[in-house]
């Protein structure tokens, strides 16, 4: 195998590091592959750390020793973060969304990758630096959101169901009211998905009162899980608030039907934590 | 603003590339972006292009002329596909995925973001150079191994629902017969998801008599869309096929509930499209 020039070893080596955010790669590894000197490794290493760190979507963090490596941390500046969310408050407040019933449709904007993608990284850098063993979210709409951050956080998803399936083995089922229709609504978890004692961060789409997240909180201590966080996409707010400490991107403050106009504000991400709910 | 050394500029450009698949971006904007010629920024391009080439995992399509530009095509050649495949033909075949009926549990594998990542690439791969508006395929295991693929094709998801939500405003149902269950099952498409005469591909998860991507089909016939792909992650032999010319990754042949054994082997991709069911 022939050594690489520098400029082809920094195209590879972005390209792989991004493909495997928080995964530890040794130094050896790039060495080996590039027939390069580790020292010349670690110059490369540290324009790639400069240039993510600088254009503030992410950093390399380096651990020495013999077990020791580099990994990326995918990151989202607040400033790039707020741009993406004045865009997406922008579209939620479309009145074209507006259902019967004063839902919102809101299918379109889960459904685009570019856009998923972003609040992927988003969230993966809201909860940066937790334990996170699991991302659980319930079928449908918050499946491609926790998707999406998984990409960034590199743990698996897990998928609440609101009926039992054939195809998910010994299921364990715990009851809850859904805030939305009023009604009480049965949620599922395969047992062999997630490993007892598991640190879990919930995802979802939308949160009025929080009875869904809730049912999930009682899921998980079933499973005698630890939550290490909430983040929803879309939080409206509730009389009673079933909920404490969750992270929220977008507020839709008031859907009025009949003038057709939905009030659209940042989410509580913006705020200090001892300011959120 | 300065101007950037070209190792940053390689390290930054990859990113960019990487991050927007199929987006052409103009030379001008790179040219903009780096306070550099736009001969300089080329032979970048020429570099990013040789490394992600060489190493089958994408290749740069530059286009001429004012319009023009460059843009960034995910692939992943055989060799690769295979390796990822092989791995994931090991697990499925791993008895203690057996469940009773006989069915596979699949939630594990459909978890994890590295695995759905490696799909989801190698189907944009499979239905590169079609015109592709949309993904579609139906909840639930569907929607990771979609919005995977969306990822690298750059186009929306849309899912089809087996029961109707409020938040879904106006849907089109048709009715289909599942393969796994033999039961009629209602599938709904929300009308505002879809625009009238879209490319749609589908993809799902699992593929037995293909009930459900029949259903899926005439689901879009509704919508007047054309299907121009189907892909399945795993497909099992059925007396009777609905479906023709679908891809395949791979196949689980047999199940021995049992002996408690799985036979599993690669899918349609790799034969010759004629030889394709």
């Amino acid at each position: 195998m022939e050594k690489w020039k520098r400029s082809a070893r920094l195209v590879d080596m972005t390209q792989q590091l991004l493909s495997q955010p928080y995964r530890l790669v040794p130094l050896t590894t790039f060495a080996e592959r590039y027939q390069s000197a580790k020292s010349s490794i670690s110059e490369d290493l540290a324009i790639i750390h400069e240039v993510f760190s600088s254009e503030g979507s992410g950093r390399l963090e380096t651990v020495a020793g013999a077990a020791g490596g580099v990994r990326y941390i995918p990151q989202m500046d607040l400033d790039h973060a707020r741009q993406v969310l004045d865009e997406i408050c922008e579209r939620l407040a479309n009145p074209e969304r507006i259902l019967p019933g004063g839902f919102l449709y809101l299918s379109d904007l889960l459904g685009e990758p570019w856009l998923l993608s972003h609040i992927g990284k988003i969230f993966a850098t809201a909860f940066a630096g937790k334990k996170i063993d699991a991302i659980m979210t319930v079928e449908t709409k918050g499946i491609p959101l926790a998707y999406a951050t998984a990409q960034y956080l590199q743990v698996p998803v897990v998928i609440v169901r609101y009926d039992y399936r054939v195809t998910e083995g010994s299921v364990v089922t715990v009851n809850t009211v859904s805030g939305s229709s009023r009604r009480m609504k049965q949620l599922s978890l395969s047992k062999r998905s997630l490993e007892e004692g598991s640190h879990v961060l919930i995802i979802d789409d939308f949160m009025k009162a929080g009875g869904t997240v809730r049912g999930m909180i009682d899921l998980l201590a079933e499973f005698k899980a630890k939550v290490v966080g909430v983040g929803v996409m879309v939080e409206t707010p509730a009389e009673e608030q079933l909920i404490d400490g969750f992270v929220s991107l977008t507020q839709v403050t008031e859907v009025d039907v009949k003038k057709r106009e939905i009030s659209v504000g940042l989410g509580n991400l913006f705020m200090e934590k001892e300011e959120r709910s």
